[in-house]
């Protein structure tokens, strides 16, 4: 099994509900740096798993649509907590949506799975992965 | 699956036997950063795997037990050799056993799997996994 | 001369005015994980610059007052930039009331400076030096 | 399962060949920041996963067939894309042979299987995982 | 004193002259990851060094003259060995002559000195530091 | 100002006198990873500060009589706290001596000045600067 990865990060502010955050219900923000993976069986006629470049572009698309905003106030997560694991799970499943819609080239579809880390400090991450 | 991972660290003085050791032979000493993952295939009513707060202090609690100590004269550990990827089981079992006892709630026993990184040096690491 | 830097990490939400900072103007947020350097000619009679432990609470108090906030609503900030270059100096200068009142002994009050390092991301830090 | 992870490093030139590489198509190079992972079901009557020392030379050993040159001009790469993963492949392949030799003792037979990640940069890097 | 600091990389192919450098003779190549620092006495009326994004562009415009490339085959560097610390100067050089030129803007000509740093591998690195 | 940092580590027992350190007046342990700084005004006739290859083995010299031992143990140390920055001016201060002997050849005599930094873990670190 081969896999590639590429970084980038965002910047944020949210909130969190429920008693278990602590001081953590107040607004608050976290820097995000995160890694995308991208897996497959065998190599492509390039010998790769993806363009290092192109994965990493998708990627900044994906996290500039979250990035320097108050998640708070995005419709799409009225209700929900932005918890760090959870937006793995948003960035995960943009990404592959990206894939599957081609933005990887042909060779993209060929991806078996995807994992997504958010590193939110130097002493806590979270994953979240799938397959593709 | 989603998985959330903490950080902390301990510094511990041990010595081993056995040829393969060379000089490690000697009593000597580590400080192991150590890496907690905690796995669940789905997020709980919170939308996180686990309180990052709350698996933070049970890691404390479990490498309080062993750091600022000379391994060598703990009971536990006589006659093993307290290797890297020995110490990663150690911390593995006593966190198991905390959430098994409730130390991160009800919703901690839905957790499916662990796994402990001990860093000996920013040249080798060692890893332990194991279901809950 | 010796110095001994401890790190911990704050969690905050900000927004800036200026149209340098583009996107950046929005409410949004950031992880700082933060550096602090305690500088001494010589080292003291236990022969430390500065105990490792008291070091990291003082670091610990001074952020536990910014973190999981939004600055925009703290009053010591308002017309204020909390740019990381000035936040970096806003800890140092707390930090350094802190030594001169005594928080890290007697000795503390021998240190000679100060330096705090700001990292927003994996590609972006800012650093603020001052003397004592 | 158990794993130990050692680190080294290898710096090389090389060129690619296909219209997705762009300007990596030209002669340029890079340093390679190489992890090699060892697993195993259970630990040796040593209580280890293999020797670190042994393992770290072993890995070296097989870095220095590559490090300071151009991939470009070594006969087994003639027509290869030496890229990030496809090196990866090689390295676990060649420490995969030197494990089946006994260069890491007997014990080093009962190893079920070998994960190596390649650093290109702070911001890219790519794993192959195989059997042992 | 303030400072900021952008990180980014570049990779290329050299070869070294002279006995010192071993089997750094022969082609091979390496990324650098870079970091440079501004510094400045006082904050700018925006509250800042200089502008994070407008640095990091600055020096992404730099690296991308180098990257991608081999060394040998530029006219610049004919005859001379491009180690790691003769490129941090290159590359600090470059900067000091684009923020003269007012790439950073009117505050960029009140910084007072530049730091760049090259890490050649996780072990090694070399810095080259000047004023402005 | 020019300089170059190569990195190592070692791995020692110790216990410390002194209420201020609370348990790790215990016998303990660490791992210390250690940077070593040398400066230089200008290049040598090579382009280079010091050959990274020779720094890195007087390095590695200077803490193989360290490593793998109970430094409460060594007759130099006897009555002596071998905090961080103790043990950082005793590896800058082993080097100096080495350099000033010529192993770093003639062109290391040229060099003006030493730092010498040691991570204890991910949060603490202690830097030893000299002039040479």
């Amino acid at each position: 099994m081969f896999s590639v990865t590429v970084r980038d990060h965002m910047m944020i502010a949210h909130s969190f509900r429920g008693e278990v955050f602590g001081p953590a219900q107040r607004l608050h923000g976290a820097t995000y740096v995160v890694d995308a993976t991208f897996k497959r069986a065998t190599l492509d006629e390039d010998n790769i798993v993806v363009d290092i470049g192109r994965a990493a572009r998708e990627l900044r698309a994906v996290l500039s649509e979250l990035s320097y905003r108050n998640l708070d106030d995005l419709a799409e997560f009225t209700g929900v907590n932005t918890s760090t694991e959870a937006l793995a799970e948003v960035v995960a499943d943009r990404l592959a949506e990206r894939v599957r819609a081609g933005a990887l080239g042909d060779g993209g579809r060929e991806l078996s799975g995807l994992a997504v880390t958010l590193h939110e400090s130097h002493i806590a991450w979270a994953t979240y992965e799938r397959p593709l």
